[in-house]
């Protein structure tokens, strides 16, 4: 299609509509954000930006005086809800503006502020509750600063545990009946936590039965629809060697190898425990679809090994697709039109073959 | 030089042979060994394998029946002294016997035996001592199999710890006081250990304000030697984003920080603590020499993302030269001749770096 655009949903109906939230307007979110329009025409289509319209028109200048300025430029063009999007015309960025007061104005760059984490957070919470009602089929999440978030009086240190609260109260249930998990994915590896952002002590007891057999019934559940079949799922060890037969360490024998079992009789096909400091070459190689991790660090240091471009984080277990990409707000190089969009873009390629499943 | 060999040890004086170990009989390790020496004439010149003539000439068998037999042969030359190999006619296997009783005959290929276990043993330990009395200038150790060593009534688990009680004993000091540790390395990384063959829960004890800073500082001297440069030391952190503040754990602000301060007095070049999911990238990319990891898979996983062929073992804080190759027995292939001589070939060509540093 290149640069001759069509209608921004003229070839997605409402059923594959993503909603991408802005993240902290203080952060590289935004920048990326228009840096994928302008990059990736045919992917954005069918894709509503929730967050504040001036935020948005911040960004497309800096993108602009980054592109050396001229007359070319992406205009706002602010949508009330998302059906709007199927009358919005081409060559625009379609922002659904939540309603967030900004009574200071725009955020200054690289800055934490309270209005700021209100903005985002408000921009998660509107597009989780469109996915919840099937006003759209995913959200794609810009970052969020956690500091932000905590100034701003938000009860969650980042998305996944508030995504997961929204969820539990709109199927009527308690947190524990809505277990969620992350999973990590770029060209070559994808992987499941046990655990997330606990200390090494606190991951170690968080290898329970119960959560790792969670993990994979929900990697299996996930991958079946990513992947239209089962998946080959290879579990890490937690210690050495996966402990060398109980020399360094019981939990593989006392812990996983149980699960293991467990999800085997679930109908999983599941090899494990592995070696951990072998089980990521031999999915690189091909040997498994997706490798569940114990703890972060055992995950995040081979998906980020290579480089952290084109890595996507995925929400597993919730009754609604996210994706977002796999770096954080950038407070750094926030506003000199040096962001990357590629992992943006990545989350939502991810995020389209996820609804397409 | 090519396949026209000079004598083995023609342009190597006796301060840069090298002993090479040939590892549990029944393994890969003579397989490896052999080949070594049919693929890296010139390499292999000044090297001394410490090992029984009857396990090298089996496995020359085996690789020559690999090459489609013919009456191409790697004949064995047995020597009584390292001093010997100034004689050694070119085209041979010159092995040298610690004289290990064999009332057994050859071990099979692929079993487990106490035989084996000290065959093996006592190749390491008269391969020790002769570094130790500066009669070969370093050691490259094929792989033992713990099992065997254990059936063999040989009280360490593995090379390091022998060579750690040898090394002390020779300098007539105890263990506490020949801190070692165990270095990584393949084309693009390098890392070093502050603990290895523990449990997970075992190495968070073992992150210690002295074994970080004993880690600091044996990686500063070792490196110093290797680079002929202060190295650029990047130290990851215990914890999920190198403990975010306090957040996720106190070991970075309670231990590494402090033992990072105290290494910079002593005028150690150390960036961190680092998040562990990132530090290894950013050393692939060239930003640190290399990484002090807090336990065993923080390193290996990464160093054994890209594939283990290449990787080379490094012991350090001794006062002896040690490299081995980055893979086990493979008691699976044993035998078949299909065993890859690359991480040997590796070790050798490391061990060759480090003396002549």
């Amino acid at each position: 299609m290149s640069d001759l655009l069509r209608s921004a949903a003229s070839d997605a109906a409402p059923g594959s509509w993503l909603a991408l939230t802005q993240g902290d307007p203080a952060g590289i979110g935004p920048e990326t954000i228009v840096k994928a329009f302008w990059r990736e025409p045919e992917l954005m289509t069918g894709v509503v930006v929730v967050g504040q319209p001036e935020v948005l028109r911040r960004a497309a200048r800096v993108v602009q005086q980054g592109r050396g300025g001229g007359t070319s430029t992406l205009p706002v063009v602010v949508l009330t809800e998302p059906a709007d999007l199927a009358r919005c015309p081409p060559r625009c960025l379609p922002v659904l503006d939540p309603g967030t007061a900004m009574p200071n104005g725009l955020p200054q760059w690289g800055q934490v502020s309270a209005q700021a984490g209100r903005q985002a957070a408000d921009a998660v919470l509107w597009a989780a509750r469109a996915a919840l009602r099937g006003q759209v089929a995913a959200l794609v999440t810009a970052p969020l600063h956690k500091e932000a978030l905590h100034a701003a009086g938000v009860a969650f240190p980042g998305h996944t545990e508030l995504l997961q609260a929204e969820a539990a109260a709109h199927a009527g249930v308690g947190l524990e009946a809505m277990p969620v998990r992350m999973m990590l994915a770029n060209q070559e590896l994808r992987t499941v936590l046990v655990s997330i952002h606990v200390s090494l002590r606190q991951a170690i007891e968080a290898v329970t039965y119960d959560n790792v057999l969670d993990t994979l019934r929900i990697t299996q559940e996930s991958l079946l629809r990513v992947l239209g079949r089962s998946p080959r799922i290879a579990v890490a060890g937690l210690n050495p060697h996966a402990g060398e037969g109980g020399l360094f360490g019981r939990e593989e024998l006392d812990i996983i190898e149980p699960a293991v079992q467990a999800a085997r009789a679930l109908g999983a096909q599941v090899t494990g425990p592995v070696a951990p400091d072998t089980v990521y070459m031999r999915a690189r190689q091909g040997e498994f679809d997706v490798v569940v991790a114990m703890y972060h660090d055992q995950g995040l240091i081979p998906v980020k090994y290579l480089g952290v471009e084109e890595g996507v984080n995925v929400t597993l277990g919730l009754p609604l697709v996210r994706t977002s990409p796999d770096h954080g707000t950038a407070f750094d190089i926030a506003g000199t039109g040096r962001a990357d969009p590629s992992s943006l873009i990545e989350a939502l390629r991810m995020a389209r073959r996820l609804i397409h499943a």
